[in-house]
């Protein structure tokens, strides 16, 4: 095979850690990187290292400029009094872009997962009552996905948090989803939260 | 919609610039970056700024670290005195990964396409001749894809070249390929370049 230049291997390479993107689509990203501009090219390469300076809200996990995020900075996020807890910070953004919660958030950063070394210390669950108690948190809703390690997730925030009221997100079948195509589980879940017309 | 810090925005503004990347997969990219090292994180950016020094070959068009590509630069290569004449370096590559094909190349950067203002003087046809000449070129072989623009560009260089033998790549179904999902100009050209046996 023919030998690239090193500068388009570097790259190559950089690219391929990405995930989605093996060697044939980052050699086709690079390529055409090649007839960038100077200058696009260098907005690109020091936006880059600027991701190093990405910091995280003290309080609930999320990206911030500052020490505390958008969201717990601002006031009538805390007038419901109700916490959302997500695995991920992808997890609160699609929450966020649904437009149907007010609350505050508490991003864990994964799930309890004893094979992987993950325990309640890993994910600091202890920080989510301290923070129910400090700031008077009434609700507490589980935005947790469904797997094993998510029900265990919440089967142990839940015995965490005895005096306030924990709720999971309901399953069932997704809008735009056909009956025919999904999961027995899914199903099962649907049909056990029925409700009344 | 939250708002993220700027420095993701940023390298999502840049990635989206990416062919087949929209703004829905870049963030998930970018945001997969924000886990990365710092030192990862610093490879890639110093990377990227390194294509500005891409250079090609003096002759063929073809990346180069020098001012003439390994291609050109063995000896070998000039044997078979023929040159294959290419859109783009993707198509080069391609051609080299067949191991087919053990000449000289001529990287194109397009074809003629006078409703785009690429003339034969923009895509440098001219200068064919001259290497042809210069190299004592035989045989030319127009690896140039079938479309309208690309048949008026393998028209134009056979004129230009009277005294070497030109040919152009076969046309007809695709190794892996199947008549039944084939278009009918596809399977015209096949039964066109039908061969005894």
């Amino acid at each position: 095979m023919i030998e690239l230049p090193d500068s388009i291997l570097n790259t190559v390479k950089s690219f391929s850690k990405l995930p989605g993107v093996g060697h044939k689509t980052a050699l086709r990203q690079v390529m055409s990187m090649v007839k960038w501009s100077e200058e696009d090219l260098a907005d690109f390469s020091s936006a880059v290292e600027q991701l190093k300076f990405v910091k995280k809200c003290d309080e609930c996990g999320m990206y911030a400029n500052e020490s505390l995020c958008e969201i717990c900075q601002t006031e009538s996020r805390k007038e419901p009094a109700t916490l959302c807890v997500v695995e991920t910070i992808s997890d609160l953004m699609a929450i966020e872009n649904s437009k149907e919660y007010s609350g505050l958030y508490h991003v864990l950063g994964g799930v309890l997962n004893p094979l992987l070394g993950v325990g309640p210390d890993q994910l600091k669950l202890d920080r989510i009552a301290e923070r129910v108690n400090k700031i008077n948190i009434e609700n507490v809703v589980l935005a947790i996905n469904p797997s094993v390690e998510g029900d265990a997730t919440c089967s142990y925030i839940k015995q965490l948090l005895k005096d306030v009221n924990v709720e999971r997100i309901g399953f069932g079948v997704p809008i735009g989803g056909s009956l025919e195509f999904l999961d027995p589980l899914t199903i099962s879940k649907a049909l056990e939260n029925r409700k009344r017309l």
